[in-house]
Parts: structure tokens; sequence; C-alpha cells
């Protein structure tokens, strides 16, 4: 096994140049040299799938059955059916796109399921064109595609509890997911309704049986919310807002509402259940925030991350994912010493605005306890915070918009715990 | 309805400028007026889904039942198992990324159903260093992402025949599709196994029953081909070459070989069926093109396209996609009048190279016979040809890497069908 020289390391615990091993001469070095036994084993002869035909062509594909331990994790309210969330497994997932049958869910009375042919959408309230649209109209209307991430503005909120939850990263950090979103900017339907100028405020609704409803400022409205209709190239799962969901870039959740069926032009917010009792927070001043919009700069290490087990010394590849309602992400640091020493990872080509973005660093693992930390800096400059100085001026009974740094301690045994550090 | 005035129109048959949505005071006008009986519909007490909690939390969510038309296509060799190809439904799709579930299959004995526990890659011949990687170890090696198409050499060979094939534009086009992948640059295990000097290609082959095998360049090796592991955040699926694919971004979907096992670096290409019987094109003068790797500039319309309708006149976006194996696309222009005129149309960001463009452009329908045309550029310079220059060029034997500009008619009813024009 090589060890790193002082010059290829970049920072404490062993972190690494991030192009150290597009050099030549320099080598991960975990393959095994092939030997007469290794070789016996990729004998076409001996492989099942190589001496028999394969299965046939799929109108539909799925997963391989080995993959059957990637899956939302879901969690039902036992005193209200049909309420409930469901966590994109991150920690199995590579890349920046969430393939459409594991985005996070979130749901106030179930999965409504729609027939298009009925579906319908009312734009009424102050406007001066009161107009309703069938799924064929809107469907010949100009679209737009947007790739960027929807999250809970409650993702992470175990964040807030005294004794660090021990659970997979996708589930307690995945309440957030990353599509091509495609529909019609809601600029041109609200133009061709003409909104009067006393409207502020857009109440929408979608058409499941709780109606859930929430207010969004008529400016975001304008800006780049859109009405989508397909989510990573095809039309939206039933569990996603079929047949239209209104999203809403950086925006938290809960407003790019699903299953969308109307929206009502006002002067004044809805102060619905869902912007008053739910998705407000608790300050330390005894007063609450409210319509905190958009979602603040976070970073979360997926590689190596809690449950994974590092079985040998030597080279990993730390991955990960940032994200930022505010824009891009410019910059993300990665630290293997509890945050003593930090260095600047690798971003993914193309870094986009209002989307994940997966960041990488080499990283030589010397056998003995470490702790891994990632900070996120987007593009107004805001910096990611440590857990400490968010409770110092959030408080703990906030709840939602949890965004501090996560760290994740590695055993001398290689064994992964979250830990507050 | 609003016709366009002469500002608006930027071509002939009715194309408009691509921002005059956005603009007060010009509306598409597909919407109906609020009416007491539209209303009426929109009433919660009337829609079945708004009356009763709806369908629990899924651990991997599925389509809609009332998408089921939205599916590969597919067609087996009736004399030979396992030997077929199945189409991207790109006529029902938007946007960019390809659903895993419906990215194309082309196989040559079947889908592999292989356990990731047995599989290896070996990496032998004219290496100083033969290596044989696990997928566990292969998992800790780094690895970087590719949003990029993989299209198959015969894609669109339809379009060699004398007379223009009825069929949906996926079903003849869509051996196309468009993933984020994810993996090991292949350039890192090169380097590792220290490739001799007389080594010019690799010969990949991958662990179905017909060990389908190839010859690759070594300088595109080492250039931007990745190991692939990940497809649109999740593992491969078992018809992309789960557990491991090597994905040669631009060039021909035969070089992508699945279910990689094994690669042979050598001085001299293998000269397998899949490059000398098949995937070479018999030129006018009697010679054969061979080791035609990259796919040149395409642009295709989607909506509206073959099989579709209009039902009634006005406002309409005109939208396709494009792409180049030798780059970006720089430029895709569209014709409503049979190519006599012509307007440039919008691209979606991101623009990516060697990754489907989404062009769009509203275009106002008279009622009048219209035929639609795109044509794209990619950076190179390259223009997508029409039918005739593309024949004159290569006669009408070659099969395979046909990308001429794609004509549709629209008759006088809406109807629309594909034409030579």
């Amino acid at each position: 096994m090589t060890q790193p020289t002082e010059l290829q390391t970049i920072a404490g615990g062993g972190l690494l140049d991030r192009r150290v091993f597009l050099k030549k001469g320099i080598t991960f070095s975990v393959a095994a040299l092939a030997s007469e036994s290794l070789l016996a084993e990729t004998d076409p002869a001996q492989l099942p799938w190589m001496k028999t035909p394969g299965e046939p062509l799929s109108n539909y594909g799925q997963p391989s059955a080995h993959e059957r331990k990637t899956i939302r994790w879901t969690m039902g309210n036992s005193m209200a059916d049909g309420n409930g969330v469901s966590w994109t497994p991150l920690h199995d997932l590579e890349g920046t796109i969430t393939p459409n049958g594991l985005h996070f869910e979130r749901h106030h009375n179930g999965v409504p399921q729609i027939d298009p042919a009925q579906h319908q959408l009312l734009i009424h309230g102050a406007v001066k064109k009161p107009l309703v649209f069938t799924m064929e109209a809107l469907l010949r209307y100009p679209m737009s595609s947007k790739l960027c991430f929807i999250e809970c503005g409650g993702n992470s909120n175990a964040g807030w509890r005294d004794v660090p939850i021990q659970t997979a990263a996708g589930y307690v950090h995945g309440m957030s997911s990353c599509s091509e979103w495609t529909g019609i900017p809601l600029k041109i339907l609200l133009n061709e309704a003409r909104v009067k100028g006393r409207a502020k405020w857009l109440i929408a609704e979608g058409a499941d049986a709780s109606a859930m409803n929430v207010s969004i400022p008529l400016e975001k409205a304008m800006d780049d919310c859109i009405l989508a209709v397909y989510q990573n190239g095809e039309r939206i799962r039933p569990e996603n807002g079929y047949p239209l969901r209104l999203v809403a870039p950086g925006w938290e959740g809960v407003l790019n509402v699903k299953w969308l069926h109307r929206l009502h032009l006002s002067n004044k917010p809805a102060m619905s259940r869902n912007e008053t009792s739910k998705y407000t927070e608790l300050l330390p001043s005894g007063k609450a925030r409210q319509f905190t919009f958009v979602m603040d700069a976070k970073s979360l290490i997926t590689h190596p991350s809690y449950g994974q087990q590092l079985n040998k010394t030597g080279y990993y590849q730390i991955s990960g994912l940032a994200w930022s309602g505010r824009g891009k992400i410019v910059k993300v640091e990665v630290s293997a010493d509890g945050g003593k020493t930090w260095a600047v990872a690798e971003l993914q080509d193309p870094v986009l605005s209002k989307c994940f973005t997966r960041f990488r660093i080499p990283w030589h693992w010397n056998g003995q306890t470490a702790i891994l930390k990632s900070r996120a800096t987007d593009e107004t400059g805001y910096v990611q915070p440590e857990r400490d100085a968010l409770i110092a001026a959030r408080g703990k009974h906030g709840y939602f918009h949890y965004n501090a740094i996560v760290s994740w301690q590695i055993s001398n045994h290689g064994e992964i715990t979250h830990v507050y550090a």
C-alpha cells in the first residue's frame, strides 16, 4: 500500500489534492494483481450469466434484484392516515439526479390517483380574466426546464436533538431530492389572467383529500416558478404531483404544491395550517419565524457515512452533495480532522443554481480515528454554519430549516457514527 | 383567437420570436374563461380524489396508471433469441433526461442477471501490471459524472428507406437516450495497470452470453471514457449494464459495452463481428466505412410529431432534441415552410457537450398544410444535412449513422405524417 507524500496532502487527516490520481505514477492501488485463481473467477465457463441467454427486452425497466436495499424509507403518522414522509436514500446514490422512484415524499392525506382528463387548473381571485385550464390546454403552452432540488423545510430536523441520531445519511437528510422539472413558466399564465394591482399573494391548493394549501408571494411566482408536467423527462409520478405540480426553485418543499388545481390571487396570505401551526419556527426570543421560504446552503458527505464500513486502510474518495436555495454553490470544504484544517473539494460540472452539486476529494485513511465534515459556501457568500452557531442563533425549538455542518466519526475499526463535533 | 403580427413573426409559416409570450399583453389564449359550468368541474365535492384519503407512501415509485402508453417499444429478432432493440418514446417525453426505465436497449443475447458479488473486471494484455477488480474495490476508486447521450449506430436507419416510415418519432429515432452516468475515469485504472507503449486498442468484452466485444482506440479510453456504476443517481439497471458499463461519450452505442468484465490491451483491433459484419457501412464506391465511432449532429422535433394531432388553429410550441458526438450544440434552426425560411430556436440551459439539448420555438398554425423541419449545428461548425445530401455522399446501403433532417407534414386537418421534403 503506497502512502501519500507531504506534497500530495493538502490538509490534516490525509486529505489529498483532487487531481492526484489523474497523474501518472500515483495509483489508488485497491485492485488485486491478476493471479491464476482470480483469473479463474472471470472464466466465462464459470459464470452462469455467460452460459445461457439473458432476460428479454422490456417496456419499462426496473432496478436489479440485488439493489432491493436502495429504497425510500417511509414513516407514516399513526394518528393520521395518509400523513407521512419517505426519505431519498442519498447514502446509496451517486451523481446529482434523483431517479423518480426515489424522490422523497411528504403527504398530508395520501397520494391521490388523478385522472388527467378530469384535472383542471383554476386561476381566479384578484385577476381581470379568471381562467380554467384543462391538461390538454396546458400541454399546448410554452415550456421550460429547470434542474433543481426540492427540500422539505423539515429536512434534517433530527439535528435539533441533544443526542446525535444514528441513522443512514439519506434517512436523516434525504427529504431533499433533485430532478429536471419541465413545465409552463407560471408568469405566462398569470399574464394571461391579467393580475390586478392589489394582488400580492397566490394561494396554491392541491387536489388531494386534504386540499393542502399555502401562500406564495406574487414576486416569486413571476420570477422562476413553473407548473411542472414532466419530471426527469417523463410525466410526473402520482406521489410527486401527477398531473401538475407547482415548482418554486430553492424554496421550501411545502410551497411546491402537488396535484395543483387552484391558484387564488389575493392581497394577503391565507394563513393556512401549513404556514401557521406548521412550517414556522419558535425562536429563543419567544417569537416565531414565519414565511421562511428560502432553503439555506447545506452540504452532506454521503460516502463514507453512517452505516458504511471501512475495511482497510488506504485511499478512499470522499463524496457528497451540496445545495443552496439562493443560487450556485461556489465552494465546498472538507475536513478529516474534525474541523481543525480544511481542504477545497472538487465540484462536479455543471454547477447549476438551486441544484444538487456533487463534491469529491481523495483521502488516505491511516486507520486512526478521524472526524469528517463538509462545509458549503454559496454565491451570496453564505457559509454553512457549525451546529453550535446555528443553535445560538435559532434556539432548539425551531424544528424546521436545520442546515448545520454534519460530522461523521470513523473509529479505528472503520465503523462510522454520527457525532456532534 | 389572436393572430400574430408581422412584428412577432420571424420566419415563414408562423414561426414566432421565442420570447414573445414572456412579454405582457401577448397571450397564448388556449385556456377557457372561467364560467359557472367550468368551475363546477373543479369543485372538490365532485372529485373522487378529494373526498377520500389517497394511496400510502411507497419504497419505490412507479408512473401513473394513466401513462401506460409511455413505454419502450420492443422488437426482438425472431431468428435469434435475446437479440433485439427497444426504443425510448422520445415523442412522449420532455426535457433532456431519459428516465432509467425508458433508456433504449440493444442486446445481442438478452439481459444477464449478474450477481455483483461475483462480478470482476480484468485488465490485461499489453500492460505491465494485469489487474482484477471486484465491484467492492471499484467502488473505492475516484468517480466522476457525465451527463451524455448514448445512441446506437443503427438509430434512425428507417431513413434510408425509399418510402418515409409512418411511425412515432421515438420509435424511429429513440435508440438514443440521455442520462447522468457516474463511475471511475478509465484513465485512472489504465494508469494503474501501466499500459505498454505498443498498446493502441482496448478490446472491451461484456459478461453476457454473447460475450459481446468491440475495439476502442486507447486515445479515447484515456480521454473521457468512464466505467459507469450509477445511472441517473442509482445503480445501473440490468438492461443497461448492471453492475458495470463502459461509457464512451459521443461515440456509437455499441462501444458503450454493458456488463463489462474484460479490457484487453492490444496493438490492433479485435476485428470482431460488431466491427466487421455489423456497424460498418457500404459506400457508393463499393468500399465500406469501418470504425465510424463518432455520432454526428442530429435533431428531431418531438412536439408536434407523427401520430399527434392538432385539433385547433392557433399557438403551439414546437419542441425537440438535438445532440452531437463532437461537442456542444450551438444552434438549432426550425422551418415551418418546408425549408424555405428558417428561424433560430431557443436552447434550454444548460447546453452541455455530447448531451441532449432541448430546443423550443413558438409557432402559430393557421390551419393550412405545413412542413416542419429542424436543423442542428454543433460547435465544430458541422451542420445536420438534408436527406438528399446525406444519400449523395453515402449512398443507400449504409444502414448505420443516418442523421438527416426529419420533416413532419401537418395536413389542413391537423394530422401529422412523416415526409421526405
